[in-house]
C-alpha cells in the first residue's frame, strides 16, 4: 500500500518566530514522524523572490529556516527535506502547466485581486501597478510544487484553499488533454484549530507587523523582548484575566495543561506583570535552550545543512526526474530516440 | 575581441515549406557561415506547446525542422544548434525574470491584445476566453531564451520588435535591482527585405492558410502541388505579366538573376501556364534534389540528429549553467557554501 504523500512549503523570507513555531513548525514536525505518511518539506525560495529583492535576506532566511527545522528534530530520514530551487524540474513543469492554465483562473486569485483592490482604493490609474508576472502567476508555480510529487494532501491556511483548487484544475486539464493519469488531484487539509499567537503589541505575531519574538533569540534578547510584551495597567495583587492576554497565551502554547492551569490560578490571584514576564521568560528559555544550542551549532556549520539539503534534493529529484520525463513525452518533447 | 552573438529561434509546430526556406532558413544559414558571428539556433519547442496540444505534431515538427536545417548545410561546428527543452536553465531563468517583469508589460503584448480583440469582436463575455498563461506570459520565456546567451542581435519580423523591447526592459530592470551587469541588452534586427512567398492560392504561403508547398515534398507530390498553383485564364501565346504572379515569384526566389531575366522574357512572349509550371517544377526538383536526399537520409536516422542536438545542448549549457549560477547568487539562491 502506498503511503499518503503530504507536502508543505515554507516561504523563505523571514526569521522563524514563536508564532511560526506554534502555528506551523511544531505540528508539521510532529506530523512528519507519522510512519504512514511520506512527508515532503521544502524551502520555497523561488516563491520568496516575488516579494523579497534583498538577496542577503533571502540567503539568511533560507539558512535560518533550515537550521530551525533541523534543530527542532525534523526527521530527514523519513521526510524528504529540500530546497525548491534545487529541483530544476519544478520551473520546467511550471511552463508545461502554464500552457494548460487559463489566464482567467489567475485573474481570480486572491493575492492578485487584493493587489488590484489596493491600487483602486489608492486611486491608481493602473490597476496592475506594482504587480509582477511572478505575483500574478505564482499559483502555477505552486501547482508545479504540488503536482511534481503527486502530493495527496497539502496542509494550508484557509486563504490557500483556492490555490489547491487551481492545482487540481491544472492537473485535471493536463490529464484530460494528454490522455493519461499523469497527476494525482491534491486535497487541501485545513486545520481549523491552527493556533495564532499574539505578538509584542497584542496583534497577531507576524513579520509584517514587526512584532515578533524570534524563536531562537539569544537569552538576553529573549528577556528584553518578553519584557516588551504589551500588558494593561493592573497592579500586582489585582486579579487578572488570562483570556486575551498575550503573555498568558504564549505561556499556554508551550506549557503542559497542568502548568497552564497553575498559571491561570496565579493570574486570578493577582500575579504582577513583572513576575508573569519573568516566569514566561524562564519557561521559554528553559525549554528552548537545547534546540537553540543545536540551532546555533547548525548556523555555524552551513556545510552540514547544505549536505542535508543536497541529500533531500537527490531524493526529491529521484521522483521528479522520471515524472518529468514522462510529461515531456506526453506533450511531444523529449529525445528522438 | 568577442564575436557578436546572434540568436534565432525556430518554432516547431509545422513542416518547413518553400516560404520558410526563402524568407527565413536560407538567409539564416548564410548568416551562420559568417566567422565574425557566434550564431545560436534553437528549436523553440517549449513555445510550440502554447498553440499545439498534439504531441505527435510537436514531435514530428521538431524532427523535420532539425533535419531540414542540417540537410541545407547549417554549420553546427560554427553555430550552436540546440533544442530549447534541453536547457533546464531557460525555464529557471523565466521564473527569475517573471519576478522583475511588470504584468502591465504583458497586458500590452500584441499576441495577447489580438486574442482579447477577437473575443470582443465575437461578443465573448470573457475577454480572456481561450487565453492560457502560456500565451499571456510567453514574452518572458522569449526574454529568457535571449538573455540566457546574452545575445547581441536577434533577427525578427516587425511584429516581434516589441518582444525584444520587453527583453531589454527585463534585462535592464534585473541589472538595476541586483546591481550588476548580468545581462546584455539585445537589439532587434529587422530585415525589411524579407521575401514573402505566395502560396498555392496566391495568398502568403503559410501553414495557417493551408496553402504551402513542403520544401522537401517527394518528386510526385511536388509536381502535383506546383500544378495546383493558381494562375489566370490567359491562353498560351498571350503575353503574361510576371509581376504578382506566384509561379514567377517562386521561380525568381530560387533562380539566378540571369535565369530570372530569361523567364521574364518568356512570360512577355506568352509562355503557357502548363509549360511555366513544368519549368518551375523542373527547376525546384533539380535544385532541391540533393538536400532532399540528405533530408530523407536524416529523417531515417533520428539517432544522428539526436546526437547533433545533444552536442549543441552541451555547448549551450556550458554557457547557460555558469550564468545561471551567477544569477542564482545574485538573487540570494544557490548553495550555502
Amino acid at each position: 500500500m502506498q503511503k499518503t504523500r503530504v507536502l508543505t512549503g515554507i516561504t523563505t523570507s523571514g526569521t522563524p518566530h514563536l508564532g511560526n513555531y506554534v502555528g506551523a513548525i511544531k505540528p508539521a514536525i510532529e506530523a512528519s514522524q507519522d510512519a504512514n505518511v511520506q512527508s515532503y518539506y521544502f524551502l520555497a525560495d523561488l516563491h520568496s523572490l516575488i516579494k523579497c529583492q534583498d538577496p542577503r535576506r533571502v540567503r539568511e532566511s533560507r539558512l535560518e529556516i533550515a537550521a530551525t527545522w533541523l534543530a527542532l528534530g525534523l526527521d530527514t530520514d523519513n521526510a524528504i527535506f529540500y530546497r525548491q530551487s534545487d529541483i530544476p524540474e519544478i520551473p520546467e513543469l511550471t511552463w508545461l502547466l502554464s500552457c494548460v492554465c487559463a489566464k482567467g483562473l489567475m485573474n481570480r486569485a486572491h493575492a492578485y485581486k487584493a493587489a488590484v483592490a489596493e491600487n483602486e482604493a489608492t486611486g491608481q490609474q493602473d490597476p496592475d501597478k506594482g504587480v509582477t508576472m511572478g505575483l500574478f502567476g505564482y499559483p502555477v508555480l505552486m501547482a508545479a510544487d504540488i503536482l511534481m510529487f503527486n502530493a495527496n494532501k497539502v496542509p494550508v491556511g484557509r486563504d490557500q484553499i483556492q490555490h489547491i483548487e487551481m492545482a487540481r484544475d491544472m492537473a485535471g486539464r493536463f490529464n484530460h488533454l494528454f490522455k493519461g493519469q499523469y497527476f494525482t488531484l491534491p486535497e487541501a487539509v485545513v486545520d481549523e484549530r491552527v493556533e495564532v499567537l499574539g505578538g509584542l503589541d497584542g496583534r497577531k505575531m507576524s513579520k509584517s507587523y514587526n512584532n515578533t519574538i524570534p524563536l531562537f533569540a539569544a537569552e538576553k534578547k529573549l528577556l528584553k523582548l518578553v519584557r516588551k510584551i504589551k500588558t494593561n495597567s493592573l497592579e500586582p495583587g489585582e486579579p487578572k484575566d488570562p483570556e486575551g492576554c498575550t503573555l498568558f497565551q504564549i505561556y499556554a502554547a508551550f506549557a503542559t495543561p497542568g502548568e497552564t492551569a497553575d498559571m491561570r490560578r496565579r493570574y486570578l490571584e493577582g500575579i504582577g506583570w513583572g513576575e508573569a514576564k519573568d516566569e514566561l521568560f524562564d519557561y521559554l528559555n528553559t525549554h528552548l535552550r537545547e534546540p537553540r544550542e543545536r540551532y546555533m551549532a547548525l548556523m555555524e556549520d552551513p556545510g552540514h545543512i547544505e549536505a542535508v539539503l543536497q541529500k533531500g534534493a537527490e531524493r526529491a529529484r529521484a521522483e521528479a526526474a522520471p515524472l518529468m520525463d514522462r510529461l515531456r513525452h506526453a506533450v511531444g518533447l523529449g529525445r528522438f530516440i
